[in-house]
């Protein structure tokens, strides 16, 4: 960890290793993967070093005047701003209430701030702003403060758009990405990689038999109705930039746990299986935005799974695999032929500009 | 009022009066300024509506779970990003604990989000990143949660920052733009124009005897001693885009009443007054990053102003004017040589991407 009194501010600064590696940001330090992790640990955890941000969640869990609370921010910067399934207000809405959801949180209130580019037309920024207010109301939360600035044409693209928000946690609810132990269940909500396979066709011009849409979707009820089975899951969290694979395996890093999944379990659709063939990408990366992954105690898990399995967004739902003390910090996956092989994380940018 | 169900998401869409009169963004929608006001109103507010929003004050006051918070966001879009007296690490800490200290509350937690050009330097992210967490310890919030996106050279500026925050607001404090009442003695908290000069003598080129620095500071301990002195303190406002001019219109529309200030009572340093003149400049439309206005009972004016002036950032604190019911929703200004004029609200940008 740096010591903040090493540190001579404006003069002789020199970055915390292995930053230095890299002399300039590359596209990869904003992917999600190996590189964005590394960035975030060795300069901003290191920096701001506080309890809250070495929880290394989807947001902070802070208590203010007696209140559990969370609280999440995300920029969106995707491109193409519209897409099949949704748009760049959708996401900023969908993304940021799945965040206070994922740190087992009710979301209540979020803030929004917009960059836009000079020129920008106002008919598409209206399209976004009524895209915000229905994925709000749908969610069931509201947009209660904002900020606008707009920078000059050739500095921005289009429109960027932060939320921030803030969420209830319950007193008997505790989800943290520590508390992944071995013999947990392991439930994915749903089909894998359609979010970032809706954006990759629309980019490349590709057109499949079936469009693949988005599957961006506020999860916040989907987890209200798994708390109203069981308060022993142990961890949520959606994998969104990294996909599943890296999601994984930030858990299996922050609990010190090994993870085991099954490869004919993980279910996705043909046309998405299809598209990431001929992308070349392998789905387990690929962004979702409207799935989440619950690691559950055992004994409860089939009740959980059950309840999701009724839940529109849940339908999908199925154990992917499971927990284990060996290997600690690994994830594996049996492969459907038998073998088994490393899930490693993602170690550069496979999607850039995905959320 | 716009009604969604009337709105066709996708298709058809028409944007509300007056948005309409520009069919693309301009720099001045984002300047704080007649403009930004317009589109916030008649495009944000009009589609989030709810009764947070409509409060149009530096951030939003909601109660979660029995305690009283302000929640606030900004972006922060600066060029240059160093500048004399701060950088845009310093001013993303500062200008969003000032937001939350302006409602009145105390500032506790803040959130950072980045969105980095390719290419910008690991040193300078480094820097700002120590600007950060320097200013976050002095003015005594911690930053707990944040996001990093990086986007593709020429389609951002280096660096985009920003911070939303939480405060706990204490009962008995009620700080509201529509608080505004007639005999309100107006107090501003020091010298004005310092951070808009600051920047543009970069940007220019320019060179002054003295160097302009910007006035970038945190607020929240000089309100939380005017706090100690007095809770009959109607209303807080830090005169950032669009400057004193700016913030005491939008004050005077929400209160609906009016405002008379004094020409000869406003201070100014003699380097910055003399910029302005230079640079073509009303130092009452330059942003401030370090002042506040306080609207304050006139009973109790004298000793909100005492502690003021006890505190570092307050010691050139003077009342410049009173508050009026004649002239609702209007900013008038006795000149120096006598005479009074209307003060009204920046109807352009003055000073693009000036935080």
């Amino acid at each position: 960890m740096e010591k903040q009194q090493s540190v001579d501010a404006g003069a002789g600064l020199s970055c915390p290793l292995p930053i230095s590696d890299y002399k300039n940001v590359l596209l990869a330090h904003g992917g999600g993967g190996r590189l964005s992790q590394q960035m975030i640990q060795k300069m901003f955890v290191s920096q701001f070093q506080n309890e809250f941000l070495g929880q290394l969640h989807d947001g902070a869990i802070v208590t203010m005047n007696g209140a559990r609370l969370a609280f999440s921010t995300d920029s969106y910067v995707i491109n193409p701003i519209f897409f099949p399934g949704g748009d760049i207000g959708t996401l900023a809405v969908n993304g940021t209430v799945n965040d206070l959801a994922m740190c087992g949180a009710v979301p209540m209130y979020l803030s929004a701030a917009f960059i836009i580019e000079e020129g920008f037309e106002m008919d598409e920024l209206w399209r976004v702003v009524i895209s915000m207010q229905e994925a709000a109301k749908r969610a069931g939360v509201q947009l209660v403060t904002g900020d606008t600035k707009v920078v000059d044409k050739g500095k921005g693209d289009k429109i960027f758009i932060n939320t921030s928000g803030i969420g209830v946690i319950e007193n008997d609810v505790d989800i943290n990405p520590k508390n992944a132990r071995p013999g947990d269940k392991i439930i994915l909500s749903g089909t894998i990689a359609a979010h970032g396979i809706a954006i990759m066709s629309v980019r490349e011009g590709l057109e499949f038999k079936t469009r693949v849409e988005s599957d961006c979707a506020p999860l916040n009820d989907l987890v209200k109705e798994m708390f109203g089975a069981s308060k022993r899951i142990h961890v949520l969290r959606d994998p969104t930039r990294g996909g599943v694979a890296t999601a994984l395996n930030e858990i299996a890093e922050s609990a010190n746990v090994g993870i085991m999944i099954h490869e004919n379990r993980i279910p996705i659709a043909d046309e998405v299986s299809g598209a990431c063939e001929i992308l070349g990408f392998d789905p387990l990366y690929v962004a979702n935005e409207g799935k989440l992954l619950a690691f559950v105690d055992p004994a409860h898990s089939e009740r959980v799974l059950s309840v999701m399995q009724s839940h529109p967004l849940g339908k999908n739902a199925v154990v992917i695999g499971e927990v284990t003390a060996a290997n600690p910090r690994s994830v594996l996956m049996r492969s459907r032929i038998g073998g088994t092989r490393v899930v490693d994380m993602l170690s550069g940018e496979q999607l850039p500009r995905i959320c």
